[in-house]
Parts: structure tokens; C-alpha cells; sequence
């Protein structure tokens, strides 16, 4: 939470809530897993890569499973239309506009084939969200390629990010240790830009985009080092935390307002859910009792 | 929920709730839906037999391997120490009671191998609820077996039950075109008892014990007919629902009632599914904003 007020996620305009303080998305992820063919599930690439990565086997809990589901239910909940997320959430952002698109055929007779825009005007319950990606679409991390020769994203389970929460020595640490061009044994060494952590960071986060470009050169011709371009980087990354660490620190000398923000960000949250929540249940006829949730 | 009252299940003693009202069963589920190993719900035999059962092959919604998961909230949410079920739920309440050990094992620190009426004494959270079958501990349906060779138990989809809210007349219908044995086509036939749904019925039906043996051994030496067994079983049926109909005629004519039974019973299950969730909370230390349910 301090991350998210620190990188100026303001709580005037964002509810920040504790999922696990909505019922009603419990209730929805019950619901909307009648929905779902579980191949779906089992078939979702980013299900697949967790199990082999994490060398599950078929020993996973039942709950693994039903990860995708909540995460239907933790953005069908609010009825978003965009979703922000990095590239390996695809996926999952499909199921939820598979679902979103039956329920509103199934229960709100809206043609499945409508454009996705037109769901709501043609009285669904859901709008079929779309997928917002950043300019970078997700960041690797600082170690270098697994088994596969593929670079990973980085991950706090991983061990190979840099935090928000890092101070600068930290940072300069990180980033000295940082994976480059295994190839390059010497500065006079043709270096490579693609797949290469270093560039890729310069490139995310770097605004001087004249230095990168000659640096780039530089580097591609073995005539800049490593440990230029690495300074350069801690520099580039230490300007950039500056300011989030400055209203880290406010927020973290008051904890009560963090407390304070979650609070009422939860019981905004619940409004909306559990609206959506008698909305659906009345859809689907199942609409019994009203209640009310307080806090 | 007018079988239940005209069943005489006493509102009094008994809180007849709707499950899809009760929020925390939803989130209880979904909680232990992450303690439940894949395998254990897929080698479930219950479960195992539905599929195979209706051809589900692999082809059936996530939410039907929730089922049990749902099952053993519904229990563990009202800290159940007696389940009486028929006989084909025994599998899920197993699992129930490897759920109910393991988290008060993870969380309470209680040896999963104490008897299992210590573990409440032991700091348990959940009682390890136990098994209660009836005498006749799953009845079969009128109609003869499946290509298996196997009598199926009584169900709603399959057509082959008598319902308690049935007239007389159908019951004499049902109970004329039951399921007896095939190979005796002549009263001096010998008959056989044995997974003979007309005699199970008497076992578990008919309070006349003496008429009941001296029947199945002219049965069993073809000196009476299926006919005079069965009109005595329509007598037996008819008089054990009698009472029941009447209660259900009472109940049917004022229906508010049915409906102020059930939202009593809601509020009343609410109140201590909601006390049940707030401890596991607590234990898994996720306690973090106190609720009010209200309706």
C-alpha cells in the first residue's frame, strides 16, 4: 500500500481495497466458475507456465486453480471496461471477457457477437473489458535467462527486482550486478542491445532518448563500458525513485492514514460489488433477501 | 422447503437457510478450496461416478469440482460434529474431515492425529464431523437396473423416485410399474428378494415385521403375487405419507409462512457462518475490518 500512495496512486481518485474484505467476490468467483469449462482453465498458458515453473506436477491445490476465477470476479465486481496490466495477464483477461460476454447472452439476451462497446446499450450486465498495456508491456528482471534461454520477469519470488523501496545504495548495488551481454569479456567488444537488461531498462526508464541512442552506438561498437552505461542507469533510476521515496517516507511516519485509506476504500469497494452482486443475482433469479453490509 | 416442513422438520429446532445467501459459506470455500490438493477432489468417487455417470467426459464447468469444496463449507461453517447424509456423500465428508484437521493442525496447533473428538478440547477451531447414516442408508429408485447391472439410488433427474409430495393415486401408479424380479412370470415362480426394489421398500417402509417375513417367504416359494405385495406396499406408502400431505396442505395454504421460515433461518445461519469466518480470520491472522451483516 505504501508503494501504491508513493508511486502517487492517488486514494481520491483509486479505491485501494483488501480483496479479501469483499464478499461479494467470493461469491461472483463461486458463481462464475459454473461458467467456465475447465479446460479454459487448464489450457490458460499463464496457469500452464506457473505449474511448469514452479514444477507443481498435479500436486497443486484445488485453489491454484480457481486463481483466474478471482480474478474474473475481482474485475467483472466493479464492471471495468479497461484493465491495466502487464503482458502475461492476457490470458486471463480473455477469460473474464469470455464470461463476461455469456453471462450477458445467457441472462441479459445480448448476442454474443455484438462489438464489445455495444454490450451495455444492449442492456448486458458487464461491460467486456479491454486490456490496457503500458509502453512496456512487462519488465524483465535483473538476473539473466533461465534454462530456456529466455530472460524472466521481474518478480519478488524470483529475487531479481528492484523495489520501489530500494535506497539508492541499494539500487547502484542491483544494478551493478545486473546481467548484460554474457559475450562481452572487454569495453572494445562489439556489445548486443537486444535481450540485454541493461538496454532494456535504459530504454523503460531513461528520458535522455539522444544518450541511449549514442550510447546504444557506442556500445554496439566497443567504444562505451558497461560500467558507463550502468552509472548512467543508477543515475537514471535513483532520479526516477526520488520522489516516490519522499512520499514513502511521509506516508510510513503516519501509518493511521494508510489504515485510514484502506478502510474506506473497502467499504467503497463493497458498494459497488455488492450492487453488482444483487444485480446479478436478480438476473439469474436467484434474488432472495436484500441485505446490507456495514463496516 | 415444504417437504421439509411437512416432513415435520421443525423450524423450531432446525434453521432452514438458502445456502446462496449465506456470503461466508462463498468465502470459506474459496479459502479452503487452497488447502484441498487437485487429486484429492478428482480421485473423489462420488465425483468420479458423475462424470462418468452423465458422460461428462472432460468437458464440465470448473464449478463442478467445486461442489465438494462448497460441501465441506456448508458444513464447516456451522461447525458441524453430526452430518446426516445418505450413504454416496460419505467421500465428501471425508474430505470434510481431512479439512477440518488440517487447518486446525496449521492454525490452532492441534496434532492431526488426536482423536477426533479432542480437537474442540485442543484448541481447535472445527469439531471433526462425523457420519450419520440412517437405518436405510441410500434407497433405490422404481426402476430396474443400469447396464451396469446396478440399481440407482432415488433422484430427482433420473425420474425414478416417489415424492413425498405425491397423491395417492401416482404413488399406486409408481409402485404398480416398480422395478420386482425379472425372471418370475408366474405367481408359483420363486421370487427373489435380493436387490428387489419392492422388498427394499418394504424393509424400509413397512412397520409390519411378521406380515413383511411370512410375505418374503411365500415370495421366495412362489405362493404369493407380485400384485398383493404391491398393493400392500401402496397401504404402507400411503399411510406413512398421509400425515405428511396433510401437514403440506396446511403449510401450502399460507405461503408467507414458508417465506418468514426461510429468511429467519437465513439471518440465524448468517449470524453464525459470520462468527465461524471471523475466527478463521483471526487464526489465518487476514482479520483485518469487523463486518455487520444485516437483512
Amino acid at each position: 500500500l505504501l508503494d501504491y500512495l508513493a508511486a502517487n496512486i492517488s486514494p481520491k481518485k483509486s479505491q485501494i481495497f483488501l480483496q479479501s474484505e469483499i464478499p461479494a467476490i467470493a461469491e461472483l468467483c463461486f458463481l462464475f466458475s459454473m461458467f467456465i469449462p475447465l479446460p479454459h482453465i487448464l489450457r490458460n498458458p499463464t496457469i500452464k507456465k506457473e505449474i511448469k515453473d514452479k514444477k507443481l506436477g498435479e500436486s497443486y491445490p484445488m485453489g491454484f486453480l480457481l486463481y483466474p476465477v478471482g480474478q474474473i470476479a475481482d474485475i467483472l465486481a466493479f464492471k471495468a471496461d479497461i484493465v491495466p496490466v502487464g503482458e502475461d495477464q492476457m490470458p486471463h483477461l480473455e477469460l473474464t471477457r469470455e464470461i463476461a460476454r455469456k453471462f450477458n447472452q445467457l441472462y441479459c439476451g445480448v448476442d454474443p457477437h455484438l462489438h464489445d462497446t455495444e454490450h451495455l446499450r444492449a442492456g448486458g450486465v458487464f461491460p467486456i473489458p479491454e486490456l490496457k498495456l503500458g509502453r512496456v508491456k512487462r519488465l524483465v528482471g535483473i538476473h539473466g535467462p533461465n534454462a530456456n534461454g529466455q530472460l524472466l520477469k521481474m518478480s519478488k519470488s524470483l529475487n531479481n527486482a528492484i523495489y520501489l523501496s530500494d535506497n539508492a545504495d541499494t539500487v547502484r548495488a542491483k544494478v551493478m550486478q545486473m546481467y548484460t551481454d554474457p559475450c562481452r569479456l572487454k569495453v572494445t567488444d562489439p556489445g548486443k542491445i537486444e535481450d540485454n537488461p541493461l538496454w532494456i531498462f535504459h530504454n523503460a526508464f531513461n528520458t535522455d532518448l539522444k544518450w541511449v541512442e549514442e550510447a546504444q552506438d557506442k556500445y554496439r561498437s566497443g567504444k562505451i563500458s558497461d560500467v558507463e552505461c550502468k552509472k548512467k542507469l543508477i543515475e537514471v533510476l535513483n532520479n526516477f525513485l526520488d520522489p516516490i521515496r519522499k512520499r514513502r517516507e511521509e506516508y510510513a511516519s503516519d501509518l493511521s492514514i494508510i489504515n485510514e485509506v484502506l478502510k474506506a476504500g473497502t467499504i467503497k469497494a463493497n458498494e459497488i460489488a455488492e450492487d453488482t452482486l444483487r444485480i446479478v443475482k436478480e438476473k439469474i433469479h436467484q434474488d432472495f433477501f436484500r441485505r446490507r453490509l456495514t463496516f
